[in-house]
């Protein structure tokens, strides 16, 4: 409806179910007639013939130079000697904190109706250093790093979405009884930067405090802000309650107003090619990334589209039970809008 | 029923409800006639006025000699210059296993009634080094360390007891896609113990995938083991599952068959004194120390007057919703056996 100039925007299929899935969103896309244009990259853990490389300093740029994008699943392989793609872009782009909300779908059923919570995961070191050695033979370390700057930067970022996005509370998630030093950091800056923001309930929870009474009763929860690891496994907690990584949505934010959003399930290669993924994640994901863009009125005939289609259950992916295919399920969602 | 010589076996109370759930353990097993001297020590993050001591060194010495013990809940202040007294005990008695069943409680309804799997928790290393320094003012860093020579005896714990108790599984729980050393070390170390258990299926799960198919489907799995901020995680999610801590025991192994059972809920101080706490996580210890000393008939005589008092519901205290003291709970059990 709207006549606005198109914005540029990167998209990296990523690898697996990934091509296809981001079919899908540009299908969804273009019949909702959002103005976006996509400047697609390849970045997959096979290396591209064309350019021989994986990740390519074009694709890079291009997500600092829109300042936004969208990624599929990377294939993470274990012991090729070069690191995660994932992590490789979180850590060139500076994707400082990973956004994940998670919220029962109306319509699809699982032990749990009353999930509505976000994480916020610091997404640039802690745990995932890189930083490991062995001491002696048979005696292994790793560094587990925690900064004053990242870590204000993550609260700061979490109070201010909790703030405008009407959430009224936000919990830090921590081990700060064993780790004194370093989690003690990450908390101090919580503490600090939650008295900036006084309308905003502030508490502390141990982590495996949390997992209990996430499992017991999400409800508790609202905004949850931590450290990289704690946030790689809570947000794959909260996923589960509602339907797991299929569903499931996330964004990447960076400094100057970077967003790279991310479907972060696996890149499913049993059934790539095959017409039987579920776009969910990226789309939503896709939905978030137009939230980003202030094109609120798009995201919300969008996300309402899907989760219409999924409520209704005609048609659905094998994942949630159904037997559409991909370009099936596609098709329904646009018909929707 | 039996008439063997007694037992000698250390109890300690622990702070806040301890010795009133502690009394409920003594009132049970006296009733069922176990053939148990208790030695009870006070342990406590209050300093003794007797001994001028938290802990001393009898107290240590006591679980050495009798090798079996049974112990409440501590406090664990945080950022009162001195370590947790239940990680002191871990590390005084070389605890280097911990074992904790989580099952459905029949009669006891959550959103999950398929539970029935084993944690074993590496608990000597890890994340629990203790080893945390700043590097510069605003960076910190902690260190994990992991080593060969306890992932092989927390493993080969894991198997010999998927072995002996019926289980066909065992999955190792890991991050080594990040962490490939310390972790990669730990699912090498699985992996070597696995080859001496062909009867049994080893599997490898990353945490955050773990914890998100135990919260979508708990029954696929069987036994776990883990490094020990995992396991401290894992353990309480899969407490939730089934109603939380106060209803889950857990045992401590340590070298030369020593074993310390804990109920490893809070110390509640808000309702200590007040006879409304739950001693079923102490009993359900209690059970799990005497199976360990082989006094089956016991154990599961108890066990069984446990579940069936918490299944027909008339006596229940108030954190399973009911409006029960512990002494009435504890009475309702003594009568069902
Ligand atoms: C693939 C893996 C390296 C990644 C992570 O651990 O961060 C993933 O689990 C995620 O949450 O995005
Ligand atoms: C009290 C705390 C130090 C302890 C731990 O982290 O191990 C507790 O959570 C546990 O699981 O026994």
């Amino acid at each position: 409806c709207s006549s606005t100039t198109p914005i540029t925007a990167t998209l990296f299929p990523g690898d697996g179910i990934g091509p296809e899935i981001a079919e899908s969103v540009k299908k969804v896309f273009t019949t909702a007639g959002v103005p976006i244009n996509w400047e697609e990259h390849y970045v997959s853990t096979e290396i591209d013939p064309r350019t021989q490389s994986f990740l390519t300093w074009e694709s890079l740029e291009s997500v600092r130079r829109n300042k936004v994008g969208l990624k599929g699943p990377m294939a993470t392989p274990i012991g090729k000697g070069h690191r995660s793609l994932n992590l490789t872009l979180r850590k060139e782009l500076n994707l400082y904190a990973n956004v994940r909300p998670c919220y029962s779908l109306p319509g699809y059923k699982t032990r749990y109706d009353d999930v509505n919570l976000i994480t916020i995961r610091e997404n640039t070191e802690g745990e995932y250093s890189g930083l490991e050695h062995q001491v002696v033979r048979g005696v292994v370390e790793s560094l587990k790093i925690i900064t004053r700057q990242a870590s204000l930067r993550v609260a700061e970022y979490a109070f201010h979405y909790a703030k405008t996005h009407g959430r009224e509370r936000v919990s830090a998630i921590h081990k700060a009884n064993i780790m004194q030093k370093t989690d003690g950091l990450f908390l101090k800056c919580c503490r600090e930067v939650a008295e900036k923001y006084p309308e905003i309930t502030y508490e502390e929870v141990v982590i495996d405090n949390c997992c209990m009474m996430l499992v017991k009763n999400p409800a508790l929860f609202d905004v949850l802000v931590m450290p990289n690891l704690y946030g790689d496994i809570i947000s794959d907690l909260c996923a589960g309650l509602v339907g797991g990584l299929g569903l499931t949505p996330s964004c990447n934010i960076g400094e100057d107003g970077v967003a790279l959003a991310e479907a972060v399930h696996g890149s499913a290669p049993d059934i790539a090619g095959k017409n039987l993924a579920n776009p969910t994640a990226l789309l939503l994901s896709g939905v978030m990334m137009l939230r980003h863009l202030k094109l609120n009125e798009q995201a919300e005939q969008i996300h309402s589209a899907i989760i219409n289609t999924i409520a209704e259950g005609k048609y659905r992916t094998a994942d949630l039970g159904g037997s559409s295919t991909t370009t099936d399920f596609t098709k329904a969602i646009c018909d929707h809008l």
